[in-house]
């Protein structure tokens, strides 16, 4: 039988992954593709940390160039993350015309052009299915069989860490920063928690959805992003009471000419599929002309689930490279020529549902200003909870809001704050009622 | 640009609806493909009926052999139904070298084997995402991008009439035939809902999604397959007092050198993900060595979202197409002669809990006999309810069974059936509490 070389660059955690993949499923790999994959080379500096997985005598080195320049090697999985010197290493892979197979999505939302038009240019794939999502084949889905597809709207739930701590949140009425702590403890948020909580990650993730499903480029600086470290167990709950979870959600939409994208905290009916999405699971919603909502779940991170996908792309590279077809399918599901440049649409022009808690001192006539302001910017409130009731101490007062423009909402805020009369920054949740 | 010629065998309702994606999306899916999909020839005895869509002079005939021998198609689409003449007509594309694409899950069920070995020796895929869960990319994803897993077990709500069904039943309280007849009025039952209700179409994705995860062939025939048609309201609102929702659930599970492959009326926790899956809504949940658990859902019927599966499809058979790579992909995710032969456990051999509704005189003594047989089978209960007290009235009594073995739990109603208590046949649902 013959074989297809693989090389992989990063061997932490998911590249230990990878090499588990291999070694234990190699028959039914083989039987797929008539063919064996053959891991021929591992670079990363560190090449002495036993990773609990053994290797032929060799196939460990700190040097990523001869893996690079390797001439037997015709896929080369990058695993390092980060911007370089990942950029540098797979814009080499792809002039020395390897296939390259990546998870690193903070890369190709940030150098994604450069590096896809290198790879059209040189006739090889990139392939990023374990980027987003980590297990769940929601890339190949959108590219290959839900191809005939033109998407008016997605939303995903895509960051396991933030999923985690707002489940953990709702089930144990928890605040934010004793549940971050203890899912550091557990392994599940990372030391450092800021790409994840502050939702940069899902961020980058959304902009290659966004690019996938509706053949756009997306600057990613452009996308709205705010996180959720400033909700808090009392949020949950009175979104529980109003029938909402809430979740940090990625929304890209269609919209005539613009394009919605942002990434924020958001309450969403309780009986709405996503709802049910909890813990480190990840779930994308997809809306196609045709297909209908599509959703795809499974785990969005961790060792297994994500050397799932990145070989599910090996095994797409291999079949490319056994029929010797170079680009079978583009990057982003059409060539980078054809892809259209969709503006994002401003969050002021927005027009969604809104939660605003105010923290006041409960005096009288206060909640009969903030009332008023929201009223002279045609802000139609649909309910109002003000739940403790403590003479001259501060205390939380909560409006739903009817559907409202952004900046109605924003220029409604900036005059309430000028009234002095809320003791803390007051908390804006947009509330998404009409999700496909 | 350069054209990939299709014919379409079957202009009904999904034949209309593949017509209508590859109109209105044509631009996309040349942006995919980078070569036009051309529709030549439409084969179909009725060449009359306007079914709303504008087609070219010409393009509609009644004679199958003109489309079948027309050497410029290299892809044809099979959306006759039925085992003949479909059979005989996609073994003759096979023969002159086309790709096919097909819905046809009876036809694959029952002749897959003959059908893949031809398309094997004829080097053209087979390719029938459309046959299981509608517009869902489940078999896709299967072969590929979870390509490197080996599957333990995998769950289906399949069949969108029975789910419909049951979704109403359980909110409205209504009972079987009136939900049915509804349902027909509104389309979502045949006239004659036999396949749907009594579980046979269920079965035959079942046997599809088996062989495909688990790398084996299956005779149809020996798939255990209950349909819903015995369950009353008053079972559901049981299910919902216990804590589960009932479902038409297709299980199969690998154990050992066995495989359960089952159809029937299942009770799973509410909780449960595939709980949430109501309506025409279908869904498959797969659980991986490596990917862990991944669930796909999505319309698993209706026009437009089988068209999108079907022109899905046709994307990657062009792409085959253009590359003349022949086979990408076995069929079945494994070449025919890879596929081992499972065998598949006894119903008898099944361990799991039970409902078990009886129907009796509510005389003194009756609990006492049935839990007399129940206990001498071995058979532990976890909770039993009489709810409705009419002295020597036929009243139900509903059981719930820890984990036993069905052949027990026959036992047990058999003897049970002896004693002359019940004065209808025993109800028997089975519980799955232990799904991935």
């Amino acid at each position: 039988m013959q074989s297809t070389k693989v090389g992989l660059l990063g061997f932490g955690t998911i590249g230990t992954g990878v090499v588990r993949v291999l070694q234990q499923n190699q028959d039914l790999l083989a039987c797929r593709l008539g063919n064996n994959i053959e891991l021929v080379r591992i670079a990363d500096l560190d090449t002495t940390t036993d990773r609990g997985v053994k290797l032929d005598a060799g196939l460990l080195t700190d040097d990523a160039q001869a893996l690079l320049n390797d001439p037997e090697i015709q896929i080369v999985i990058e695993l390092i993350g980060g911007y370089e010197p990942a950029r540098t290493f797979v814009l080499q892979a792809i002039r020395n015309g390897k296939h390259v197979v990546t998870a690193n999505k903070a890369l190709l939302a940030m150098h994604g052009e450069e590096i896809f038009r290198a790879a059209e240019e040189s006739g090889v794939n990139v392939l990023f299915e374990a980027a987003v999502g980590g297990g769940i084949p929601v890339i190949s889905a959108i590219k290959e069989n839900l191809g005939a597809n033109n998407f008016s709207a997605l939303y995903g739930i895509l960051n396991g860490t933030c999923n985690y701590i707002l489940s953990r949140m709702d089930e144990e009425g928890a605040d934010f920063s004793e549940v971050l702590t203890d899912a550091q403890k557990q392994g599940f948020a990372e030391a450092d928690p800021t790409f994840d909580i502050e939702g940069v990650d899902t961020a980058h993730k959304l902009a290659l959805l966004i690019s996938l499903c509706f053949g756009t480029k997306v600057d990613f600086d452009k996308i709205y992003t705010e996180g959720i470290s400033k909700v808090t167990a009392l949020d949950i709950e009175y979104a529980r009471d109003f029938g909402y979870k809430l979740k940090l959600l990625a929304i890209g939409k269609r919209d005539g000419e613009q394009i919605e994208a942002r990434v924020h905290p958001t309450m969403i009916p309780k009986d709405y599929p996503l709802s049910a999405i909890s813990g480190v699971f990840n779930s994308v919603r997809m809306v196609g002309d045709f297909s209908g909502p599509v959703m795809l779940s499974g785990y969005g991170a961790g060792m297994d689930a994500t050397a799932s996908a990145v070989i599910g792309d090996v095994i797409a590279a291999a079949r490319d490279q056994q029929s010797n077809i170079g680009i079978r399918s583009p990057s982003l599901g059409c060539p980078q020529a054809k892809l259209t440049s969709y503006t994002i649409k401003p969050m002021e022009q927005i027009v969604t549902s809104y939660y605003l808690r105010f923290t006041v001192k409960d005096n009288p006539g206060v909640l009969a200003q903030i009332a008023g302001a929201l009223g002279k910017y045609e802000i139609s409130i649909e309910s109002m909870v003000q739940p403790h009731r403590h003479e001259a101490e501060a205390v939380p007062i909560v409006f739903m809001t009817h559907e409202a423009e952004e900046r109605n909402v924003s220029a409604a805020l900036a005059e309430i704050d000028q009234l002095g009369v809320t003791q803390e920054e007051t908390l804006l949740i947009r509330v998404e009622e009409n999700l496909e």
